[in-house]
């Protein structure tokens, strides 16, 4: 998909195509819309992430709110979104046996308690060895940088899955600061 | 459900109960979380809707854009949220003949093309032979108080839906402004 075939979308198919680059969130995509035409994958990028950068702290928090838990719930009952299933299941998170499973929801419901969203994390990044590791790390941030932190996460999955529809390397592009 | 039962949700089940006051926005819902505890449905609401008025313009039109046509795509191929199919079917417009219908749609095109986003109304608080004349009218509209209107309907959806979800008279609620 090349930017003239995006810029030309109405608002209905961009949201159709775009509305999960930030997860459960198409109001952003539907947002971004607005600021068309795009330049290239780097501008367009940059509106989703100004979007997000100009929230109100509890609109931030609400985009975090809106990501399942990595090896939760959703997981389990099948009703993750496509994207998130297949990064989790891209981290081998998708296979772990009784035990890591259950230590990963101990760590996600003392995360979860502790901050007020859950761990978000880019798991196409990580494995399932490191995914614990990091969870125990950060769970002892401080919640100011822990939101900073969280945010930066949403921002790399964004860029993997803009990177992914529209056919481009993701190294090719500068990554989310 | 009381203001007790609301204030003692954990943000997951928050999300999950009231994810869809705005209709595919469950971004709004997970911010408003922040804002607990709600002295009652009144505090609650205003908290949603002080959360739109505070996006930037794009972000209205993106909330704008996140609710389908009426009598459009989505009632076509079964793809409504289940409070949109119940709103839609209690205005009659699940039961329109082809006549009405293309004629709805070619005015829901004309809208969308002149302002960017879809004809948003409650309703609940119309009917079938209404939604045509008033989505005529409004097509006559200038952009800016369009918006404003459309914004308003948004907000008198989500006014009709909480008092759904929290068993209360929707008239005994001082309605959006």
């Amino acid at each position: 998909m090349d930017m003239e075939k995006v810029n030309s979308m109405g608002f209905r198919e961009f949201v159709d195509v775009f509305g999960n680059i930030i997860e459960k969130c198409p109001l952003v995509a539907a947002a971004v819309w607005s600021q068309r035409p795009f330049s290239d994958l780097q501008d367009l990028e940059n509106h989703f992430f100004a979007f997000i950068d100009a929230l109100p702290r509890s609109g931030q928090e609400g985009i975090l709110r809106c990501h399942p838990d990595l090896a939760g719930r959703d997981l389990q009952q099948g009703t993750l979104t496509a994207e998130s299933q297949r990064e989790q299941s891209q981290a081998g998170l998708t296979s772990l046996d009784a035990d890591d499973r259950l230590r990963l929801q101990q760590l996600n419901a003392r995360y979860r308690e502790r901050f007020g969203f859950p761990f978000v994390l880019a798991a196409r990044l990580s494995d399932r060895d490191a995914v614990p590791r990091e969870l125990a790390r950060r769970l002892h941030c401080q919640p100011e940088s822990e939101l900073r932190t969280a945010l930066g996460e949403v921002k790399k999955i964004g860029h993997l899955r803009l990177a992914d529809l529209l056919g481009a390397d993701p190294a090719r592009v500068e990554p989310p600061r």
